[in-house]
């Protein structure tokens, strides 16, 4: 049992109330050298801006969001700028965002020329009467609600195109709780190198890359498909309700995934309690950034 | 506990195989005299293809497929021809199959212009690259696959359009259990009448709208963004899990979106035990199909 539940059951001792926790990612693979130390630079960039929205009494659901902008401006990163190319040489993105507290959700897939897919994400999470907005849709939902947007080949990085078409994974992703003891997730990625035109995958669908409660907030990484027919972050999510650690809870997803599905995985989920756990598979690497108190820390999440 | 699980705990008795079980609905929402005659007849034809389907020793998946492509050619119901006016006044479909044995699933979103979206999504599964494909992408996947394709206005009916413009919905959807024990489920809709353009709802994310896996199979329909918040098949499915009998299952999902969402609801769910239960909030009216033995029965879903 973690420490908000033993709180909660025993009169005697103070409700227990963890402070702003945040957790980032920057997409699981092959360790890839050359692009180490960019990687944990442009993490510990996003985690401190999330940081000083937590540490300024901000919500999750900003905290996550402005991690992921600073992520999708960085080209080291498969999001906004720099994401990979698809089957028609074409950037198309996806992001996801939710907020556990109001169970509401927004997210956009599919999208061309929108240079942070993630606020367009939350502007459809404000705006309240979608969820989903794809293609040319929301891009028009972006261009009605004055959303920043450019050509859709500026999101195209010259010096990084060689190099990214190696890499088929890269998604970024945060997830936070705040010190109302709110939690949020968001997800944003370029989605998978070659990818047929119009392919979505898991990060903007609800309960698959992204999910967020009130007791905890996922999101995942890696072969999107996978993770979508396990419908992989809601499972966590619900595993995790039953009143198991965040630590098994993780590791029971990882372990279904490795057991069913082809692919590799990353996943970063925090709980109300305060819990932060990350995980990848064998073999694979998934750097995060994590913080709670001091300096935001840039780590290799577990993969035994 | 129902009776495969009976069954498979006692050595002493053979195992419990139930026979093809099939449960087709046409939409949740008022009740509205004029369509009633109508709707039933199209569930009784859709039934009846389905059943053909499986009394061949065809599989579930099959079956599915089969009986929501009859839907999608009947005006009457808000999928395929006859789906509903976005915001902009053109069709937009969506689509989506899940195989419950293999875990497989296909799925399509925003598409225009295709005279079967689920055999759309069923081509998506079978090719396997890729779970869900929206818009344009998914569109040229069609042209490549030779799939029919029609000028998106042909899908819009005239003498529909009026009255289909007070309905908002009218999803259609299946689930069946075939001889040899596996489960399918399979969703198709216009969505929302004057949705805004490039909105997806709950019907093609597996997991919300459609779910099947090796215990059940779901297919949900109405207010899609309160589905996608809920995770909600996926969440059914997973309780069924459990252990609980599939009554309370689909019990369970209906109570906690009334507590918690906007809107209307209507669940179809067949098990591997054989069990088929459909339901809808009190006040609104979900036309079933079901067949296990004999004709198929067209009824009403509890809704108490």
């Amino acid at each position: 049992m973690h420490p908000a539940v033993q709180a909660h059951t025993d009169p005697l001792m103070p409700p227990f109330r963890p402070g702003p926790t945040l957790l980032v990612h920057g997409g699981v693979g092959p360790y890839e050298a050359e692009f180490e130390e960019p990687r944990r630079a442009g993490l510990a960039r996003a985690a401190e801006a999330a940081r000083e929205v937590l540490a300024a009494d901000g919500t999750a659901l900003d905290a996550v969001v402005r991690a992921v902008t600073v992520l999708e401006d960085d080209p080291v990163f498969n999001a906004g700028r720099g994401s990979v190319l698809n089957a028609a040489g074409e950037v198309e993105t996806d992001a996801a965002v939710m907020d556990g507290a109001s169970g509401n959700a927004g997210a956009v897939a599919g999208v061309q020329g929108i240079v942070h897919p993630v606020l367009l994400a939350r502007a459809v999470l404000d705006d309240g009467r979608a969820v989903l907005l794809v293609g040319r849709g929301a891009e028009g939902f972006a261009e009605e609600r004055g959303l920043e947007r450019c050509d859709p080949r500026s999101l195209i990085v010259e010096t990084q195109r060689a190099a990214l078409s190696r890499h088929h994974r890269g998604t970024v992703g945060a997830v936070a709780l705040d010190r109302t003891g709110h939690l949020a997730a968001a997800t944003s990625t370029g989605g998978l190198t070659g990818k047929l035109v119009g392919r979505v995958g898991d990060t903007p669908l609800i309960g698959c890359g992204t999910y967020a409660d009130r007791h905890v907030a996922v999101s995942a990484t890696g072969d999107g498909e996978s993770v979508v027919r396990l419908v992989l972050a809601h499972r966590l999510a619900l595993r995790y309700a039953e009143g198991r650690d965040l630590t098994a809870a993780v590791r029971d997803a990882a372990d279904l995934f490795r057991e069913t599905q082809p692919g590799i995985l990353g996943l970063i989920a925090v709980s109300a309690a305060g819990e932060i756990v990350a995980r990848s598979l064998p073999g694979t690497h998934l750097l995060v950034a994590r913080w709670s108190v001091g300096e935001p820390e840039v780590t290799s999440a577990p993969n035994d």
